[in-house]
């Protein structure tokens, strides 16, 4: 049944249960995962770690490529396996213990991770465990629906576990695209100067003798839950789309934009739903994940190709995709997340990066991950990684949260993840703000204008005008820059009603 | 006496006088200059532009590489020449006009200026003014002691008026290598690997035609106003040398160490005299502006090779490095600040990116621009550019400033300008916090224990230590975040003495 899966035969013997998999993972250990945006991680060995745990303790720093899923951050914290965790996280029971003081958490570039364990400045794993379909004739590891970190972790480990998933198809072998930078002092450029270049294996190239432990399994990635467009996430798509036509009209794109990068998330998806039903032809995309949205735009004839680390997708659109590969796999390709989110590549490209942020202030400096300054939602992702090196980078959000009790537009951002200098579009529902070259004073003026919304413009208007009575490049009142998170805190909502 | 200088003889017929080419810019006009760090602007054309607005008043968008000497931001300031400036300036009296709103600054990533040109999202200069010490048989331009976005900014302007200074010496031609990276769809990558690679030619290409007007001038460079070492800026030096010999006798360095950045000022400037007396051999510097310590480095046998954008000396060393320039030449490079700041080469190389910071908060936050989170000082420069995708991203500071009236570590930086994600290491007079891998509250831990002045230890310690009794990823309690910015702003003391 899954002999076929393993054609290095040598490696039959080391096919074993996730309960003695787990068993090679030790307390103290540095474990690095496969997984990214929910899509590909590894899942028996990890449950398996999490029921060990309830009977024998132990701890351990774990680093994947991004989120996981099938609620294995939430085991693994529940049964306290979790000392360290790195570099991003989605999950409601981690996030608290994070936020408790409990588990240290690393939040960091997406791009970042690897770099930081070649440059010996993040301890190496000791073990990694990774979701395959396959393993090659030449014991190479053939990944599942993301790529992440996956590759650098299984070769930076001393031990790799490997968990043949049966869940996954077969033919997604060869949709990956593995590269790994050559290193100091010899380091050459990256290669890839298209979304549709091919610049590596379609295989993870380890030696196989690294390979301890073959786990079987069977159980599919967790689907998406992104939601679908509403009005005001209509709206939002509707005001970025038009100002992309008048950038066309303009002669700063071409009708095929730029490559599209779009961070998960329900708004980012509905502007590339938008984009079905717009005039521009040959997209491409140069992203994190593929959503839904990105299979809509392939069979919608818009969207040329598609370059990822991960596809994550709704139960609506999972069977389809993935039964009907075929149809899609000359248009898509899967790379580690070193190269879906290089600066060096990102530059080059001159990709438009669309991701969400949590609240952004009157300059222009955008949060996308602490709220009232303090408690983390997720973590930066890829969102920095985009931002800093964009052609375009375009931050998007609701102008308003819980009823109205918030606003996402605010004097000043109780935490800043982007600076005012990689923050060049802001959409909400109300409309758009186009900031570049500007100063920030006029950055002010075209925020309040364009992407307040109403019940808020008044108070954010009278802020700033005292603030600039006072002076300054970028004016501010110290006292009441942070009063409305001050008032959320303190009576659940920004300003008094 | 000049025409030797001007090789292409169909333009000595262009010579013409300041105030006649300061004519050819009008009232309105988007204006690119050379000059960085206070090296190789253009001299004699500003100047007669602020004579001639006292008499015609004008108004011009000011584009230039870093900031300019000879007062002429002063002089342009005062004679209210001025409607916008980007993207970076040391001027006292452009700083009041800033702080006041009258000038539109625009503060930028340094790498970034024509990369947004390219892009078309800054005006394209109408003209351009570019200091050189010649003009070669082809009319390509041969800048003087900077390179800065002299070249891009010639190659978009419509006209370019060329100021030959006959303070330099001709044997500044062969210094330079200018490299323009190609244009998207066809961009690809840039083709430097090592700290001297040449990948460009020794003159700014434009058409001769462009060249509008040619004025000659002889008023040297403004020296550096750099500090010697004090007693701080040493222990400084001696922290971050002796970090540097654990990072090679753990193995993550080789005693070359990587190539080093170092921004300009008293600080940076120290470190790099440190390592005159250091272990460290066969140095090379991949930096913005070199120092007298880079040539104090050569000097002494340490350093290598140096590639910059501009060279800034003080008046002690200025006539002995270019009246000895032959001596040096083999081992410098000064490249466009696209190139030497750019992203992608950062990350490639290696970069030990050593920078100032203006205050730092105890999660590593890093406010390198704004005083009291408003009023603008110089600019963000090239750290940004240098810290994110640097091997190690280190900033150095006093602990104390105003005679301890103020604390450089503060429980939540008033304006970030560096997030925790790009900062590694922090440096003052009272020792080094190592942050690579820790989690906010382990980094609040290693910088309070490390870097703060001990008159401001009890404090810190305190406000961390209620913030994490409220909990959260990155504790803050917001009503105290910023109330010791608030204090200094209402009495001269961050705390009450």
């Amino acid at each position: 049944m899954y002999r076929d899966r393993i054609r290095l035969s040598s490696l039959h013997s080391k096919v074993m249960s996730a309960a003695d998999a787990a068993g090679l993972i030790q307390d103290g250990m540095t474990v690095g995962m496969s997984g990214f945006t929910r899509a590909g991680e590894a899942k028996a060995v990890p449950h398996a770690l999490a029921e060990r745990a309830k009977q024998s303790p132990l701890k351990i720093s774990l680093m994947t490529g991004a989120s996981l899923g099938n609620d294995l951050d939430k085991q693994l914290t529940e049964a306290g396996v979790l000392a360290r965790r790195m570099p991003f996280q989605v999950d409601s029971t981690l996030r608290k213990a994070i936020n408790d003081g409990q588990v240290m958490f690393i939040d960091q570039h997406l791009s970042e991770t690897v770099e930081q364990l070649r440059n010996q400045q993040l301890k190496l794993p000791d073990i990694a465990v990774i979701e395959a379909v396959a393993i090659t004739e030449q014991g190479h590891i053939v990944p599942t629906t993301s790529v992440g970190n996956s590759a650098s972790f299984a070769i930076f480990a001393k031990q790799v576990i490997v968990e043949i998933n049966l869940s996954h198809n077969a033919n997604l072998e060869g949709l990956h695209d593995i590269y790994i930078p050559t290193y100091r002092p010899t380091r050459t450029p990256i290669p890839l100067v298209k979304v549709d270049d091919r610049i590596g294996s379609t295989a993870i190239p380890i030696d196989p003798a690294k390979i301890v432990g073959i786990v079987i399994s069977d159980q599919p990635d967790s689907p998406s839950t992104v939601l679908p467009p509403d009005d005001e996430t209509q709206a939002i798509a509707d005001h970025l789309i038009d100002f992309f036509k008048r950038e066309v009209d303009a002669g700063r794109m071409t009708n095929k934009l730029g490559p599209l990068q779009a961070g998960i998330g329900s708004i980012a998806n509905a502007v590339m739903c938008g984009l079905i039903e717009s005039p521009f032809e040959e997209l491409t995309m140069y992203s994190e994940v593929l959503q839904d949205s990105t299979f809509d735009l392939i069979d919608a004839g818009k969207l040329r190709f598609a370059s990822g680390s991960s596809i994550t997708l709704s139960t609506r659109r999972n069977a389809d995709v993935f039964g009907n590969l075929e149809r899609y796999k000359d248009k898509l390709v899967l790379r580690p997340q070193e190269i879906s989110n290089h600066p060096e590549v990102v530059r080059r490209l001159g990709i438009i990066g669309i991701n969400t942020a949590l609240e952004f202030d009157i300059y222009g400096n955008v949060n996308s991950t602490h709220v009232c300054g303090t408690k983390m939602m997720n973590g930066i992702g890829g969102s920095g990684d985009f931002a800093r090196n964009a052609h375009l980078a375009v931050f998007v959000t609701k102008s308003i949260a819980k009823g109205g009790a918030i606003s996402s537009v605010v004097p000043m951002v109780s935490h800043v993840d982007h600076t005012e200098h990689d923050v060049d579009i802001l959409v909400t529902e109300q409309g758009l703000a186009d900031l570049r070259g500007l100063a920030p004073r006029e950055r002010a003026r075209a925020i309040i204008d364009n992407c307040v919304h109403p019940d808020y413009r008044a108070a954010l208007n009278d802020y700033f005008d005292r603030a600039c009575q006072r002076g300054g490049h970028t004016p501010h009142i110290l006292r009441e820059a942070l009063s409305w998170h001050e008032n959320l805190e303190e009576s659940g909502r920004m300003l008094a009603s």
